[in-house]
């Protein structure tokens, strides 16, 4: 063990903290933790956090965490609303100019959704404003990516997804799977996504509530698309127009991912949302 | 509402957070989170967060949530252990030199409990070195403080406090108030206390496990001493020599709240005590 700091002192605060941890404890996590003190100690101080701010504190905690169920994850809902979900996110995929960009995956995403053959509809209820998804999986080179699996959910014309109403819809309304061929082209029938609030019944819509914001989402369709070989892209595409692109409440809008949705008159459905996806090589290990 | 910024960066991912603040919003809750925010988005980037870790993050905090109940408060344990406790009461609690330093009131703080005439005994399963605690509650001048009210708490010899054992030991037991005369004096029997870990079988004592640190706190007398028109002492004595003085595990010892233990051979006690409060004017508003 590092020499320990006798007593503790207010100047001396942190190093009173990180010269406790023991000689065998794993590196990473003496660092992660140390730097964790040093930049909270720093914000009590920076701010003179107040003894009743600090039992608010306490309590705002206790109260996310008695929010979780297995329906519903409070602190994640508030590591989104922090900005949190979207800098971890950003740090551990950096990617190329070229390449599509990551963003949140969400609490929605499903498992076990069945693969449908490309153009099948994945609306169920047939509610809503149809449209046809279609664009290409390609290299940094451009050149096709076959055998990418595309797998994309979005909620219903209400704003809610299936999983959130399940006496409501039909079981995987409005998801599925897709493989792309040699041509590494997808495509596939759905509605235009809508914007939906993130659940504000609890501690964190309440603190979004004191802060002025709103909690809601711009429409956006999730993608995961993977490949063998490749980065897996986990991501939405966004309504380009849609009110809350810049003010989405868990900062999931990066510019690249707005997706225009055009009015096609003389096809089968009523939107046409064309994006191609970027995918980067694996990084070696 | 400030300009926000339209889209979350890595680089710019605090002010796309900070500038979301509206209008309205109280401007100490609006400082206290932007700070917040700051310091947790440097912490991130500065470990360069993994996904992982930041699962486990979440995992730990929720377990942190769900492990409150009634008689357990496992944040105000996390707070303790990272030396957050300390600090907001240190920032909140600075008093001239002379003055008796404050330090953690701790879980076990039970109100009601009864006021004893000086002298009286509040070891009531008469288990442990019986000891005399003696002392003066002056202000900064060295002026007696008559009237101060003195309320004192300790484990018994099995490093439990009372309300920790509902059914073993007697109500109150190692508990009471007492009132200064006008010489300011205190006295009353107890027992010399000893040292005792703090609840280890949560998600926090697996993180002091995982960092090599042990649970103990060295063995205390815990007082919160209070007068009109003064400051009110919230603190504790530690027993000089104890082996857990550079190590408690919440970060309470300060090197003025050591207190001597005699042995005193002719007493109708084995131990005696002494320890002067010293207080400070309440301050003006
Ligand atoms: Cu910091
Ligand atoms: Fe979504
Ligand atoms: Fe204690």
């Amino acid at each position: 063990m590092t020499e320990t700091i006798a007593y503790f002192t207010e100047d001396d605060s942190v190093a009173a903290v990180t010269t406790r941890v023991g000689d065998g404890t794993d590196p990473r996590l003496a660092r992660v933790m140390n730097a964790l003190v040093a930049h909270l100690h720093a914000f009590i101080k920076d701010v003179e956090l107040t003894q009743a701010e600090w039992a608010l504190a306490i309590e705002f905690l206790t109260n996310t965490g008695q929010m979780c169920d297995g329906n519903r994850q409070e602190f994640i809902l508030l590591s989104d609303v922090l900005g949190v979900s979207m800098l971890v996110d950003a740090i551990n995929n950096r990617r190329p100019d070229r390449a599509t960009e990551n963003t949140v995956l969400g609490p929605f995403h499903v498992d076990g959704v069945p693969e449908y053959p490309m153009g099948a509809n994945i609306s169920k209820d047939g509610i809503g404003e149809s449209c046809l998804f279609e664009g290409r999986v390609v290299d940094l080179s451009g050149a096709p990516i076959p055998g990418a699996r595309v797998d994309v959910w979005s909620d219903n014309a209400d704003g809610f997804y299936d999983v959130q109403q399940p006496d409501v819809q039909p079981p995987h309304n409005n998801r599925g799977v897709f493989v792309t061929g040699t041509d590494g082209r997808y495509w596939f029938e759905g509605i235009k996504p809508v914007s939906y609030p993130i659940p504000d019944d609890g501690p964190v819509g309440q603190m979004l509530g004191h802060l002025g914001r709103h909690p809601f989402r711009p429409a956006h369709m999730h993608f995961i698309v993977s490949a063998p070989g490749h980065e897996t892209v986990i991501t939405h595409t966004f309504v380009r127009g849609d009110d809350y692109l810049r003010s989405d409440a868990v900062f999931g809008v990066k510019k690249t991912l707005i997706a225009d949705y055009a009015a096609t008159p003389d096809g089968p459905t009523i939107w046409k949302s064309t994006f191609d996806f970027v995918m980067t090589p694996e990084a070696t290990q």
